[in-house]
């Protein structure tokens, strides 16, 4: 049986009910009331917890109780009345436990002995209500910081009512593990929160407020530390809690599917430990690249798209049968260009003008990904087909793009294209090297999460980047054995106006995609009408400076406007790069050599210029 | 002679020629190039450097030049070959000093003689060509994180080509100060970079390169910094480096203006050492309160906002002798509702609907005020008056909205309006106890120079508050005094739709005007027909938990619709608010007890989920 799946109020925008439904609605079980989202609401605890029910919801906890235990007199007394008009609370709120968290106040007393009575004394108060406490490690916690200090307090108070509530962030924050836990008896173990976080240097508690993440959207061991909980016998929901400002401000049924889709795939990182989930997902699929991608177009940006593609080397490969569709090849690059009226393309062309639509994967098995996919609340997309065409199974990514799903070594092309004969231009690419996507803001975390579950992509570091008009963040998923690699840029400028180039593309999806070539000088040289971006002179005397290159090998790239990496294994990047086609996306050339694997991070500074000059031109 | 002044081509946006015009036009002496800007532009460094003489400004600086010294062979001779390369650079930029930063690499030699060695080298080399080369210490330098590890460096290289580098922010971010600086030559301090930065617990590297800001709006002692190397013979230019994404992303002028503003008030701040500014500011002025609030109306706005002022007891005290404008008065309460066509009100109208264009201080000196405004750029500006009529001198704040100066204790009002007749509602309020703003993202900063620069303004520290959609920044400024208080707020939201209190006036200015009145309850009860925002139950629920206030006293306050707060020393704030007038603005009726003297910010949250269900509905 899966784990019972719930989730604090305070991950979700909007007002309680709003939060509430949409918990329901994408399928959660159990709902956190966050205090402070019920003090803000105008309807009682009672009307809450009769929402809740008609929902279906369970009230699995209500929190926060702060500042409680080991307090001086009269701190003490009146904090042990604040507790029972809280019973109060949750007896009309319809939920028999609430969370304790460790006391931040500097009057809070040093004396264990203290908190476990003044917690005995609360555990007895609700048992008389049939209700419970479950304390917990604040990281910022004034005496008790640490899950090992709340457990040695909840021993000594030893109260059937009382128990302890563990907290993956508040552990994994301090460095700290569950290393210990098995010597908890299980059913002391009450309730178990789970959050991940990006690996920030920042005081614990700016990063706890801020910062958190759904599990797989950060840098933490969250399935290792829910593994070590379910061992120590833990049987209760999983309970997400996430405080995280862009997900505050984000659509409240997006940000609540994310952090389901969290919480399924936990429970298949953790299969083995006990309870075994009934239905285990579908295996991710082995990748093998990139089979095409679609743009979106009409029947002049297709015309001039594939102008532009044609000066480096591209050709007119195809013409769908029964659509307004043609397919654009170079080597092993496939560019699908969909001018067909009432398509999902006419859609997106409606709202983006020239945008990629769609990208098509290449799968072992398409049934098998499309099956994890929908387990992961992906559900499937389905284009009309026309008589005797292949139905290529898709998915929508989260901003609306459609996945293809094509199985590797099969032949997509031969049913519905009408190919048409003609060479190929030498020197050709040998495949897409990388995606670039430009994503709207606060859209950068729920993208990771969709890559790594449905398709089992890993997640790079976040990476900032300097533009000329504020900062964008990277952050790259790819395939283990690199077929796919996906760079995801997020522009944190906040304004929008001429000459930004990259936030004039943010929501737009796809701004960019890089060809691989085996020797991108040759393939430059090849392709003298190609509107290759200029670079200026300065770039080429740094690199003098710094890397000692040679003149000849200078001047090589010069000529090519070709921009140089190198790792420090000696691996080296040559790239270029197109201008924009209309303002909207570029293509790059890249040779990868020496086991070269980043993206040319050091050279994006001039990129960016130069095409903030090209846009004003 | 006040010191000469320049900025770091880093601290803005744009390309090259943007930052330089920039400073030149608001009045910089010099340019710190900064070798990115140089890199990503395709000019030549001739180019660059023509046109900062073209535009009479120096270029005080090349930087920065990295990881240079200590490092073992070969990479110590290739630093060399790339030091000279620079040295090219600088003699086409013009500028004879590069500032080299103490070496982060990890292969850094942890041998000061060889760092001292390396350097020599490098000065002997630029002194060959008349270069000078400055060492600065980096906060996070792996073997020199101090000045004084740097200028005990430069003290063994003993070159006269080189010298040291200090810079505010590396010394003041860990705690450090200049104790010491006294022993070090005049000649030797090459050259002086001061940033402030607000405090944040996170890593001094991410620290210093997001989150820097000018002089002033920050919370490190800059001008004491500043003191301490004048005292120890210093007289380059003073020159500000600022890494902030922010002020990258706004537009290059304001920021120009912003710096340029922060040097000018760090002059007069360092007057007294040596050398003395030629002169000095006007003093900033001595506040008594806020004579009144201006709002811009149609006509149409004007009847309803003035029926609904009425409910709180205003009335029509006065009409205008020439102009559509008309007094409303309420106690020691002026507002003032301008409807003249034609006008900056017109103007702002126009804009925004209805709005607060304008509000007067009572100043003691208004020419002084003046004065020193203009020369902290900020200019006067003058509405046209009709025969007879007052000239009240304003300047604009850096929204446009307009800042009257009026003479403590002078009448502004007899002379320009007709009077009405009649008697005030008691209870009455004795004034405005504060007026809050919500800015646009990217303005809090600048607002919080103009004010503490120009007005004398207290800076309290950032807050941040929870709104039902994200968060809202809120720093306060304040008069010594505490007879004018200016809460600022930026909603960090991305995004913005309907539901969005705080949010939807991003950018309009004052968003809600507090009253003072002697006793809330009573004012509120004399007051029935008055909109007030309703609370929630649960609200009082918890106060009674927290607080543990009398069951008398909490009816008292829910009838009313107050809100409480305490602080720490038993200072008490009791406080309603009005419904949004037009969805655009409200009122706060507060009483203050027993020197409290903040903002009920703890009742923030549930303020603003009230606003969020009254704009559903």
């Amino acid at each position: 049986m899966p784990l019972p799946k719930s989730i604090a109020t305070v991950c979700l925008s909007g007002a309680l009910p709003d939060k509430l439904e949409a918990a329901a609605l994408v399928g959660f079980q159990g709902v956190e009331i966050f205090e402070n989202d019920l003090l803000t609401y105008d309807g009682s605890p009672e009307e809450v917890g009769r929402l809740c029910r008609d929902l279906g919801l369970a009230v699995t906890i209500y929190q926060p109780f702060r500042d409680f235990e080991a307090m001086p007199e009269p701190q003490r007394r009146r904090n042990l009345d604040r507790a029972e008009r809280k019973f109060d609370t949750m007896q009309a709120l319809g939920t028999d436990l609430i969370l304790v968290c460790s006391n931040t106040q500097p009057a809070t007393l040093p004396e264990a002995e203290r908190a476990a009575a003044d917690l005995r004394e609360m555990a007895e108060r609700a048992a008389k209500r049939g209700l419970r406490v479950g304390y917990e490690a604040l990281a910022w916690g004034r005496q008790v910081s640490l899950w090992r200090q709340a457990w040695d307090i909840v021993r000594q108070a030893d109260h059937p009512a009382l128990g302890l509530i563990l907290d993956s962030f508040h552990t994994l924050s301090r460095g700290d593990d569950l290393a210990g836990l098995e010597a908890v008896p299980a059913e002391k173990l009450f309730f178990l929160q789970l959050a991940d976080a990006p690996r920030l240097s920042m005081d614990v508690l700016s990063w706890s407020r801020h910062f958190r993440l759904f599990p797989g959207q950060g840098e933490l061991p969250v399935a290792d530390f829910l593994r070590d909980v379910l061992r120590a016998g833990y049987a209760g929901p999983v309970s997400l809690e996430i405080f995280n400002d862009e997900f505050r401000a984000a659509p409240v049924r997006r940000i609540a599917r994310d952090a389901l889709r969290s919480l399924v795939l936990l429970d298949d990182q953790v299969r083995g430990a006990v309870p075994v989930p009934a239905s285990p997902l579908p295996a991710a699929p082995t990748l093998a690249g990139i089979e095409f991608v679609e743009f979106a177009v009409d029947d002049a940006a297709r015309e001039a798209l594939g102008g532009f593609l044609g000066t480096l080397g591209f050709r007119r490969a195809g013409l769908h049968r029964s659509k307004a569709v043609e397919l654009q090849r170079q080597g092993g690059v496939n560019l699908v260009l969909n001018s067909e009226p009432d398509s999902a393309a006419a859609e997106r062309f409606e709202m983006f003008g020239p945008a990629v639509c769609a990208m098509a994967l290449r799968v072992d098995d398409p049934d098998r990904a499309l099956a994890r996919a929908r387990a992961l609340l992906s559900p499937a997309w389905q284009e009309r087909v026309g008589q005797g065409e292949q139905r290529i199974p898709a998915i929508r990514a989260p901003d609306g793009t459609l996945v293809y799903l094509v199985r590797t070594g099969s032949d997509i092309w031969a049913d519905d294209f009408q190919l048409l004969p003609g060479e190929g231009g030498a020197p050709a690419f040998t495949g897409i090297d990388h995606v670039v996507q430009a994503l709207a803001p606060g859209h950068l975390d729920g993208f990771v999460l969709f890559y790594r579950a449905v398709f089992g992509l890993d997640a790079e570091p976040v990476f900032e980047l300097p533009d000329p008009f504020g900062i964008v963040r990277s952050r790259t998923l790819s395939a283990a054995n690199r077929t796919v690699r996906l760079p995801l840029n997020v522009s944190e400028s906040r304004q929008t106006g001429t000459g930004r180039f990259v936030s004039a593309y943010a929501g737009a999806g796809v701004h960019h995609i890089a060809f691989a070539a085996p020797d991108a000088a040759a393939l430059v040289a090849a392709a003298p009408d190609a509107p290759m971006l200029e670079i200026p002179e300065n770039y080429y005397d740094d690199l003098a400076a710094r890397l000692g290159l040679e003149d000849a090998q200078l001047a090589a790239l010069q000529r090519a406007h070709l921009l140089f990496d190198q790792d420090a294994q000696g691996g080296r990047f040559t790239h270029a790069y197109t201008q924009a086609f209309q303002d909207r996306f570029f293509f790059e050339v890249v040779e990868r050599r020496g086991g070269y694997d980043q993206y040319g991070a050091a050279n994006a500074a001039v990129r960016m210029a130069a095409q903030a000059r090209q846009q004003k031109k």
